[in-house]
């Protein structure tokens, strides 16, 4: 299956990933509380490109496939929305400070290659957008457990049956596409920006770019 | 008027690019030529991205201004081809290698900071596409005079007649616009870009990323 292909072209890069240090020290609870509120502000960044890019990509894509995941996407968005603004009021984060806080370079390098790609087409935008989705449930699986109750709760989201529901609809419409070795590097590049997601919410970099 | 409030709004960020490091060693002659070498592979990967860019914003901008700004690059794209296959061929790099080499981390988020901005519309691109253009006009009059040939071959294309032109027609276009508070933003994200895709030229940065 495809899926499977493109997590073993990419060799110990998907450990790198979902075992990468920010993970597991969300896991055994000594990861920093100011690492996660960096890391949190980026990600609710992230995820408004990320849902503009799936909607950009939406409208070039096989209309049932499409709308199945559109549909799980949105159906359980409320869900993923409540987890992280629960999150993000114990750590005193508010809206004003989303918008003020810049991109990383990290961050505003991966989103934009995720709206890039849903701009070359619909197969292209799955490809760049499955190693976050996927790699989110794994990382999930993984934290849930955590003494730490915050990143427990993190967890509980991207390891419930409603994430998972949205992966399995993106691992389908993966497996139903042709892939060319070209698509194979968008997905090694994805998963690099993920690793470099984490290394970045370590060392808290700057955050000087500003646009939408 | 609009080039002269952006660039002022940028303070000194403005010199840190155009007098950076890199370009005064350009001009002294002492930057290693590796680290040139380095810069010129992903600056031509960077020119392919802007081109691309440039076409996808042509179509949404005022078709007078826009075809002349057009015909102006199309136009001395030849002049600066021959400048660029010139330095190239001496430092023995060729078309493969360039197509092998992927982007370093800033060159790819730069990259597609101008393709995304080409996708909002003519005016975003504009004003993200500026600081390349205009800046290297002022970093070529600076570095002309270099003892060393390589480096003073590159600045002659850049501060020639035909290189003004084109920048004069951008400044132009970018002057008839109505800019507001976001594109102030963009620009200065674009300086920002400048100045460090020079500094990862100084420090030869890894590059991970092999999208096209």
């Amino acid at each position: 299956m495809n899926s499977d292909a493109l997590k073993e072209s990419v060799g110990e890069l998907w450990e790198k990933y979902v075992r990468h240090d920010f993970v597991k020290r969300m896991k055994d609870g000594s990861l920093p509380l100011e690492n996660f509120r960096y890391y949190l502000i980026q990600d609710s960044k992230y995820v408004r490109v990320m849902l503009k890019s799936l909607l950009n990509a939406s409208s070039k894509g096989p209309i049932d496939q499409v709308s199945k995941i559109i549909l799980k996407v949105f159906q359980t968005r409320d869900k993923g929305s409540e987890v992280h603004s629960f999150l993000l009021s114990q750590l005193k984060v508010n809206e004003r400070e989303i918008q003020d806080t810049g991109y990383s370079l990290v961050n505003y390098a991966y989103t934009r290659h995720l709206f890039y790609h849903s701009n070359l087409g619909w197969k292209q935008f799955l490809v760049a957008w499955a190693p976050c989705m996927w790699g989110y449930m794994e990382v999930g699986k993984y934290v849930l457990g955590s003494p730490n109750p915050l990143y427990n709760k993190w967890a509980e989201f991207y390891s419930s049956q409603d994430y998972r529901t949205r992966v399995e609809a993106i691992l389908e419409a993966l497996n139903s596409v042709d892939l060319g070795e070209g698509l194979f590097k968008v997905f090694m590049d994805s998963v690099n920006f993920e690793i470099m997601f984490w290394d970045s919410s370590m060392r808290m970099d700057p955050t000087p770019f500003h646009g939408d």
